[in-house]
């Protein structure tokens, strides 16, 4: 890129007294791009079959593009396009992706994701040309749409005497599945087939859905007002996709409970409005845009998370590569308005503050938790934390010295980080870190309730043994006093945490091929249940409707 | 594509029971593309050399780029990729490059742009994929950026005696530069060097400056307050671009007098923010998005036109190949608000009705003129005229049976349709067609100006010997009489009018290289004067000061 940087400088400085030589200098740029594509031809570069490179693609795609990008340009994990690769060798490269590095990325082969054979196909797909996906428009959407029961066959009450408030939606990962549990009695009520690998489950405004999002762009609307909970519409809006929300808005603007949902996608990089009845899709929102920093093009900008607002019709989308909080209006989808919002590069997770005004949201490759002011639309601050912060949604609560706070934890180390949050009441503590503390090791979640007296933590990423099994967890009232940890699987890793309506018990998976669900109490911090099953495989996220619905965390 | 959208359809269509179905799905995609990609190969492409290439890629830009796209994709004029031209032979493509169509493609030889060899050459061309042209992000242009006066350096009055506001800018098209004129003596103050072949002047918001664009991306800023006027900043920020414009809001939102200048280009695909007394470069807005109908992503949205609202901080802004009107709030930019309104693809010229509501556009290609409630920010209504409206900024009058109204001329057929844009007074009247009368030929521009008592149309598209020197003006008292039609000159092409300040005289310009400047006395259609000279070669364009503050036509 430098060159051609250099050519277009070189271009505004010719003196430009004859038509041709604007000419002459674009073209010096064009010649410049092919040439430097051409660069990484001095090294042979490996040959693969079409079902070696099937194979490898799809590989691709289910374990490195989360962090690398479909176009292989970098975000969460390094850049990894053939020209780089060409530089290091195949058994390098083999190495790394069979057992990882210390900078984060997992050993595929040491988890048992990918056999020597499978590493050593990787290595040589890395130093060839990453394959361009294609684009997906509205036609090719519209032609997944399946409405299964269509709004005016469904019930207009619930079919049933359970608490739909209390139900949990569970990601069975590896099997492309969700398990509907409820939470009141522990029982599984059904298991549905969802979209590849699920994302997320996210409750609809009223709680009477849920909508799931697999890695494939597949979204499923479960109605949960049926006696045994079902898809009662699907349709695949992208490639690869990570997030799904709804419109929760009522107001003077208008009634929008549950009238859209929203798609982030990773590929094609964009987001996709749909029915929330019937899950047709409406409208395609391209994210290709310019960073936020350096205002250079970027061809894959994913979207990473979206968040309902509550107080607006609108969307608070993270757009990750380019560091901009986007907050798309939905009220009127044919003349769309949005705020595009500088933040920082490589927005990842995050939900609001405990007033629900404050996006809190991690740039995690930049080491800093980013905070956007929802109600005044605009960037408010942003700060260090540690590496690689991970909030998930985040956890809110109320410390006895400084007020109102929120936290994360860390996918590259073992801390959970508080800050104040509440610039209003404690503004001397707004946006400042007032603890740190320890976890067991680098996690992927935390999570709290307004009734609950703890902060629980996982860590799941450890590469100790057994440290991957282990939950700590924090007291609200005494948070210096460190960590209450203990291993709670001898099996698989644990990960996630979900409170139930009531906010007096924490539910956690055990993530592996014969999955567990385990139930604490939250006073005692003592195990309650264990759900087993055979239908329990590779559980991870877990979502309470009422407190996906109230943004609960 | 049609084969892609398919395989995305088979791809949801199948049971999800495995890990793989997904990717395997993903990939037939995939393979796909680069099938679809593969198809022309059955016809041997020809070759060029490099320099031939080189030669050949100026010429598309100079020539071909501004209706076919940089991506020869298709917009004006019809897809011209390497796949659509392996079709044809090499010598149907050099007669249709030599002699044009009567679809209104100009026929490059017989107007003596392009030899028979260069018909040639483009015609081989053709049948070769296109290049895709680099990026230019901010750096890069911040490295073409030169401020040859800093604003302190500036006179804080006038140097001279003249009258500012009676200034006309003039496009010298053919050999980058640009003359200013005095519109109160006619003399010649000063030629300038410019862009190249810049498309228009845009006055400042307090008529100081004058901005040029070039066809190259090039801005200029020329200061009108120097004795002699003289460009202080110039930049370049875009490789292909057509609009430039200022910030002219001041109000309870700020003093955005001057303070931002904004090019829309075509090349990248992306509208940029400057300093308007500097031309530092600020900020890039990617206009890369979805087309306002299919929803389909579209790899090149051109900037057509930016006109500043008088009564918002915000630009609007008009996309070509999606159909979509931007108004882009410019109140902040690192906090930046937009709204994306969907009206009809291939958005060319336009400019506001007499009150400044309402934005008036063509999308050519669809036969339409578009109207745009920039007050409640939303789309009104679109409606046909004629083949290919153009209406350049339009022209506004009040006919004495209709009411206000305004008006196009067609770049497809010798007729100018008039329709009425008073919806408040005019209800009955409001875009509907109320004159339709016949010009002597397809033309590119009309003007009128509230003094004056008539409407001025060219011809400047006839392919009728001398058709194309004529003028044909309407009476505003008696439109449906016809129009009253000469010929202007025995040379060239007569092309687009401006009024002076006082709205008692019409400038038009000769069209050659032995370019001249008429002047006609509105009220008797009398010519006043003929300017010539050595240094006006081809010109093209040319603006008032006043009038282009006050979009005055």
């Amino acid at each position: 890129m430098r060159r051609i940087r250099a050519s277009v400088r070189q271009c505004s400085q010719r003196p430009n007294r004859h038509n041709g030589s604007l000419g002459f200098c674009w073209l010096v740029a064009i010649a410049l791009v092919f040439s430097a594509a051409g660069v990484a031809s001095a090294v042979t570069p490996p040959t693969l079959s079409e079902d070696e490179m099937a194979k490898a693609e799809f590989i691709y795609f289910d374990r490195c593009s989360g962090c690398h990008g479909a176009l292989r340009k970098g975000a969460t994990g390094p850049n990894i396009t053939d020209e780089a690769m060409l530089k290091k060798s195949l058994s390098e490269l083999e190495t790394t992706i069979f057992e990882g590095t210390d900078a984060g990325m997992p050993g595929w082969g040491r988890t048992g994701e990918l056999t020597v054979k499978e590493s050593a196909l990787m290595a040589k797909f890395m130093q060839l040309p990453a394959p361009i996906p294609p684009e997906m428009g509205l036609k090719a959407m519209k032609e997944t749409h399946k409405l299964i029961v269509p709004v005016e066959d469904r019930p207009t009450k619930p079919q049933h005497k359970r608490n739909i408030d209390n139900y949990f939606g569970i990601i069975l990962r590896d099997v492309g599945k969700g398990a509907i549990i409820d939470g009141d009695t522990k029982e599984l009520i059904n298991v549905l087939d969802t979209g590849h690998a699920v994302h997320i489950f996210r409750a609809s405004a009223t709680g009477r859905y849920f909508y799931t999002i697999g890695r494939d762009g597949k979204v499923n609307l479960i109605d949960l007002y049926e006696k045994t909970p079902k898809v009662v519409a699907e349709a695949r809006v992208c490639l690869d996709a990570r997030s799904v929300d709804v419109s929760k808005y009522n107001g003077p603007k208008g009634d929008f409970v549950d009238k859209y949902a929203v798609v982030g996608c990773y590929w094609p990089p964009q987001m996709v409005v749909l029915d929330g009845q019937t899950l047709e899709p409406l409208k395609v929102i391209s994210t290709r845009s310019s960073t936020y920093d350096t205002n250079e093009y970027h061809p894959e900008p994913r979207v990473a998370t979206i968040v309902a607002s509550h107080h607006a019709p609108e969307w608070v989308v993270a757009i990750k590569e380019t560091g901009m909080v986007w907050l798309v209006d939905y009220s009127d989808l044919n003349n769309l308005s949005m705020t595009q919002i500088a933040t920082e590069r490589f927005l990842h997770d995050g939900g609001f503050d405990a007033t629900g005004r404050y996006l809190l949201i991690a740039a995690n490759m930049r080491d800093q938790m980013v905070v956007v002011d929802t109600v005044e639309r605009k960037f408010v601050t942003k700060f260090e934390t540690g590496t690689k912060p991970h909030p998930g949604r985040g956890a809110n609560w109320i410390d006895p010295e400084y007020g109102p706070v929120s936290a994360t934890t860390h996918l590259g180390e073992g801390m959970i980080v508080v800050y104040g949050s509440d610039p209003k009441g404690h503004p001397e503590h707004a946006w400042k870190i007032v603890h740190e503390e320890e976890t067991a090791g680098p996690g992927l979640f935390l999570k709290t309730h307004p009734k609950s007296e703890h902060i629980w933590t996982d860590s799941t990423l450890s590469k100790e043994e057994g440290v991957n099994q282990q939950i700590c967890v924090f007291k609200k009232a005494d948070f210096s006093a460190g960590a209450n940890c203990w291993k709670a699987a001898d099996h698989g890793k644990v990960v996630h945490f979900e409170f139930n309506k009531e906010g007096d018990e924490v539910w956690t998976a055990v993530w592996d091929k014969q999955g567990e669900i385990i139930i604490y109490d939250d006073k005692t911090l003592k195990e309650k249940k264990r759900i087993k099953g055979d239908w329990l495989v590779t559980p991870t996220g877990k979502w309470n409707v009422y407190n996906t619905v109230n943004d609960v965390y």
